[in-house]
């Protein structure tokens, strides 16, 4: 094998990462629209401040954040982009290692003169910026190299001063350069040359638009991102991004997306809350590179738990820190729908009951009357479903409404406007706590429910029915495969809660926002209800930091026969319970028998009927240890199969198989079939599941068919709502009690009241309560 | 200055870290009894499996990770500690850079014949592991090099092969090499000198106690460990520990402290699963290290979340990995005492309440009983407190304890006695839901509380009653300064649950475990209950990650003053909100009042009764600009201050009052004073908190003084329970459905039966149900 070193690095980065998708960049020139377009940004500028660079912990020096920065850079480069580094750091890792020098020289003398530890006491002289820089700059170049080695890919130093950007022949030959490093694969890394020029002075104002000056590294980063025409250009310092105040006071929020027009809405703080540099500057340097086509990201590039993927989590469009755009989207973001949201569900919660009931039944009407407009925006979604050709067939028959379908949801909707009339504001509870001092407590909505739900447009007016019932406001998040169905849908339901001037209590999230940044939203967000399969429900529980998730993840349920079962209910409710709906989380997973029903015709009745109904059955090891050839062996007793699949196995007694299912169960839905009331009983007692089921089926498991009226979902929490969860779930309580002046100190010992703590009916009417006293 | 080179590193080490405590190691030598002892660890091993230093994400290599590992090897060896680093990783370091050589010279000789790309088709040749190892060494070094001097220390390469520990004076040679290097403060950098040696066998067994062979790196790292006489040795690779079956199945636990005699319990899996060496050989590494009197550690160093403190963790004693100790405590481990509880709290949840009842009333009679006991365990503890002279004074008198305040405490445990009787299997819900199907809803325990107090011992049996009332089983984590008061009532509690076999519901957490860890438990432990400082509350709702905290970590609590307020109840209720106890969570931070007082003799006795009880104002913007001399103006408008301090805010009217609470409250509990009705009633039922009081002190905001008896906090959750939490709290709710035989098919379209869904009374007693039909 030959070395050729005339080879040139683009054929060899041509012919190694020809695997990965290459990104396009901007096919028409100006900046990206929004942050989902950044993943085909080509050309990248990283600009790294110095709290980056250098801010560690006790030792110093971040290393470990530089690594992963270099790591995360590499990597992209790696997938065919052209990465470009602006690095600061230089002066501040010079005075590290300065300050070390003088440490040591220092303690040498005090070792002379004293041999006592008196370090405390000594002072550490001024450093020199300049001289820092010096020194810190081939230290801060040798680290680059290393560790941009370990991944194969060249870097090269470029020191630039501002008369660089100055002459237009010196500005084009640096230009050219640049160009020809990015062409040979290899990752410029760019810094001011501080030795030679006097160190920037902070915060005086940017000039102009075309004559930007390089006083810092963001005005430089900015400068060379337009220079050569970068994508998009990543500024990460130590702050989030930019809020609407200085962050720390009471109303300062972090912009996920500013446009140049919103700079009226910005207070900026003192100069010294963020930095060098101050975020008005930073600003003013990402709207400059904006204006020359560079999309901009200002994020916080020092959370240890997040450097490790921050730039590579930019690059594929999440949000994270701040997001310079030109283009302003027609609608409000998602973060004003939820203030939207909470205000009009306000206003939703104080309405009479009947007028809430109104509002669904006229939601039912309309659903009957713009039956060819929702069935039109159907068919729309249903044709590109097919056309696309991903979605499996039951997906389809979920996605697909009809008349039929929409009649029957017009009649749920009936029935939840119904249930509504005693949702929000019954009294649970009343007492006289002393004479004049009346408590109560009463229903009231949990404030602003997210739900997130897959394929099935129905949902929507459904959810929208139970949130509006009881009072809540609703963030709705769709699939995209129901985009046009879900849009229709929502207009009337809009149109249904005008008729009360509540119009924007229940909002329809933009398919394009990710659930992750959804339930970062937390506090704003009180309950999220995903309604889909259970994977989408883990992946909700896992993404939901601070925000309670009413769902369950698994539905591991087992039906027991005990020894005194009768055959015909056995294989009834064995049947039912695995075949009837596998996929459903109420199916049955585990089938645990009697040891006594082993070698019965009971025990071959049920085996034939399984059989039968080609359900693939796995052994537990105590059952395969029975059988002369037994089936599969179970990889786990703790398997949600989901499918005409089921693992059996053998239990000693009721007591055993309570046990069997408290170790391995999901504590969803249990069943027994005996014809023993006493060992049903001890069973329903004992077994600490959500449902507990003798002699019927576990497929009862479900909001309807247990009299709730619609479900919002089955809860397998033990905190809040627990199993099938009705308009109950959505409900909170408030306490409110009516005094005369009462104090806690009228009650202390040398007080003139006693406590009463009176029970009183919860049915007594409000008025006339204090006349009654 | 002059730099001295004579100078030893040792005294500069001594002079410039004099700040840090420099750990004393193993004062009589021999492994640590527990995890805690490791932050005396003084001489630390580490090691670092093949995994953690190559196994990388899309790059190959796992450059952040390594450097992270050196950021806190640095960072120990600046506390004084002695750290070595046993390091794999040079063959697969090879392998890595001789692939991309052989990519390289393949894509040239590709170009020259083709010039297309078509890397896909390309195979790698096998390497030979011991040309990887001499191509990767070399850059391995560089690279510890490179980063070590990030944090000015010094690292030195020491590869040893067999020979140099089965011979004596080879051995004692690298041990004075090792000694010396360590007397310099220089890291020693330990591999096995892989280019001469044939690459180690895995899985071979390791030979007999004293002559371990160096068959991989784990034996390797135990051998030196045991021949430097280190204190630690930290074995990282890319498993999470020791788990007691193979990871993946069913029961597989990891295994938190391994003690020799455990070795039996241990079901190891094929190799493959666990990497190179096998856990079995690692298990015997560790083994043969502890008999030589060093404690080890086996924990992942690749886990992206966790390899940034993995090291320091260990170090600091959290329950990270395996921890290996020759010295087998006296008692359960946490683990199993929250298994123990889970036990016998199923036994105490299926008792009769009369039962439980009797068993509250005995510690009730205990605490009169033993009263002596008790109060000389407490005077241990006042003792030990007063002594250590850390304690505040108001921290004492909640940790004293007095025959009246034991008085108090029985009475109290008698009314959770009667409370007791309606709490477990009350039925919230009956439905007929067909002919002979019938559904009942019924409250039963949540299943196991971690409760965590601080210093005031007379919550353990309030808490323990109100967890036995509620059938619940408890984990009791209560303050080190009460420890021996803590012991005493726990003593009795298990007493009084032994006269029905409950002994271990109720279990008291040994003050050595950290709260972190405990809510760790995620999947034993259902639900959290903080009694303590609202720092604490915030604090537990950071560590518990998935399992639920009931509590509260802000009280933002208003008064609003509205325009028709009377002048004496608002003197009475202001003062005692604000006055009657300001630290706690009910008392008034923030006064609204309406624009209309401002300059009214009213005003004017607000001002005066504030002054007089010395209440420190602070001014909201609008207030400030009404008044020519301000006092100070507030720093937030969403301020807990805690003590005699408020802040002051003027609102235009009760709805503007309404907003500026729900922009900057807490939803604790909010206050009106008015004699207006219309005005009162709207502000109760806009405002959207969990106490709203009208004409009333917020200080009524408690569980005793709303009539529900004890109180186990009070939450500003909208989930579960909300506002003072009693015995319901601790309730949750299953579903119990009696069929015969009934399917979910039945009720198909095709099916013979009909929903009934009929609502029947909750009193109905259960008996003769069925026959009823």
């Amino acid at each position: 094998m030959n070395h050729t070193i005339e080879m040139s690095d683009e054929t060899l980065k041509n012919s190694i990462y020809s695997l990965c998708t290459v990104p396009n960049g901007r096919a028409h020139g100006g900046s990206f629209a929004h942050r989902g377009e950044l993943r085909q940004a080509k050309r990248i500028v990283v600009k790294l401040g110095s709290a980056v660079v250098t801010r560690g912990d006790e030792c110093g020096l971040a290393l470990g954040r530089l690594a992963s920065i270099v790591e995360q850079v590499a990597m992209l480069q790696n997938q065919g982009r052209e990465m470009m580094i602006v690095t600061s750091g230089a002066v501040a890792f010079g005075k590290q290692r300065l300050r070390h020098e003088i440490l040591l020289s220092q303690s040498v003398r005090q070792a002379l003169h004293s041999g006592q530890n008196q370090l405390k006491d000594m002072s550490l002289p001024v450093l020199e910026a300049r001289a820092c820089a010096a020194a810190g700059q081939s230290g801060l170049m040798a680290l680059y190299e290393a560790m941009f080695t370990q991944y194969s890919t060249c870097t090269a130093q470029v020191l630039v001063t501002n008369l660089d950007f100055h002459d237009d022949q010196k500005r084009q030959n640096l230009n050219s350069t640049l160009q020809e490093l990015l062409r040979m694969n290899i990752v410029p890394i760019i810094n001011t040359n501080d030795a030679v020029v006097p160190p920037p002075e902070p915060n005086s104002d940017l000039q102009g638009v075309n004559v930007i000056s390089i006083k810092d590294n963001d005005s430089l980063a900015a400068r060379l991102a337009v220079e050569m025409k970068a994508d998009l250009l990543i500024a990460l310092s130590d702050v989030e991004g930019l809020y609407n105040s200085p962050p720390g006071t009471d109303d300062a929020k972090l912009i996920d997306i500013f446009y140049p027009g919103d700079q009226q809405s910005i207070t900026y703080g003192t100069k010294s809350r963020v930095g060098i540099g101050g975020m008005e500057a930073k600003v003013k340097a990402a709207l400059w590179a904006l204006q020359g086509g560079t999309s901009v990201v200002i994020a916080n590039g020092t959370h240890p738990k997040v450097t490790g993927h921050v730039i590579t989590d930019i690059v594929e469009g999440k949000k994270v820190g701040t997001f310079f755009s030109e283009i302003k989207p027609a609608g409000p973001t998602v973060e004003q729908q939820t203030e939207m949201a909470r205000n009009s569900g306000r206003t939703l919660a104080s309405l009479h009951p009947d007028q809430r009931s109104e509002i669904i039944c006229q939601l039912a009407e309309l659903l009957t009357e713009k039956k060819e407009e929702i069935l039109a925006a159907n068919k729309m979604d249903m044709d590109l479903a097919v056309s696309a050709g991903h979605l499996p067939p039951a997906m389809l028959k979920r996605l697909s409404l009809s008349p039929a379908k929409l009649n029957s949801l017009a009649i749920g909707l009936r029935q939840i406007a119904v249930a509504s009339q005693d949702s929000v504001g019954r009294v649970l509870r009343r007492t006289r706590v002393a004479h004049n001092l009346e408590l109560e407590q009463i229903t009231v909505p949990i404030g602003v429910l997210l739900v997130i739900f897959e394929a099935r447009p129905d949902c929507l007016p459904q959810v929208s029915a139970l949130a509006i019932a009881s009072g809540n406001a609703l963030l709705l998040k769709g699939g995209k495969e129901a985009a046009n169905t879900n849009r229709v849908l929502h207009q009337l339901t809009q149109e249904a809660l005008s008729m009360h001037g509540v119009r924007e209590a229940v909002q329809l999230v933009s398919t394009r926002e990710e659930v992750e940044d959804l339930c970062r939203l937390d506090k704003m967000i009180d309950l999220i209800i995903p309604r889909g399969s259970s994977q989408l429900v883990r992946d909700i529980q896992r993404a939901a930091k601070g925000i309670p998730v009413l769902g369950h993840s698994e539905g591991i349920c087992h039906v027991y026969v005990d020894a005194d079962a009768s055959v015909d209910k056995v294989i009834k409710i064995v049947r039912d319970s695995k075949c009837d709906y596998p996929a459903a989380c109420n199916a049955m997973e585990t089938l645990l028998i009697h040891r006594d029903i082993l070698r019965t015709p009971l025990f071959d009745q049920i085996i034939d009927m399984l059989r039968t109904e080609r359900v693939k059955i796995h052994a537990g090891p105590r059952f395969a240890s029975y059988l002369t050839f037994s089936p599969s062996e179970a990889k786990s007793l703790r398997t949600e199969y989901g499918d005409l699949e089921c693992c059996m196995e053998v239990v000693d007694s009721m007591q055993d198989a309570v046990d069997h299912i408290h170790k391995y169960g999901s504590s969803h839905t249990d069943v027994i079939i005996t014809e023993n009331e006493d060992t049903a009983e001890q069973f329903l007692q004992q077994l600490d599941s959500a449902c507990v089921f003798w002699n019927t089926s576990s497929r009862f498991a479900d909001g309807y068919r247990f009299g709730l009226g619609a479900e919002v979902g089955i809860s397998t929490a033990r905190i809040h709502a627990r199993g099938p969860v009705g308009l109950e779930g959505l409900l909170t309580t408030k306490w409110v009690l009516r005094g005369d002046g009462h104090t806690a100190a009228d009650f202390s010992e040398h007080g003139t009241m006693k406590y009463l703590h009176e029970n009183l009916p919860v049915g007594q009417p409000l008025a006339g309560r204090r006349d009654s006293n």
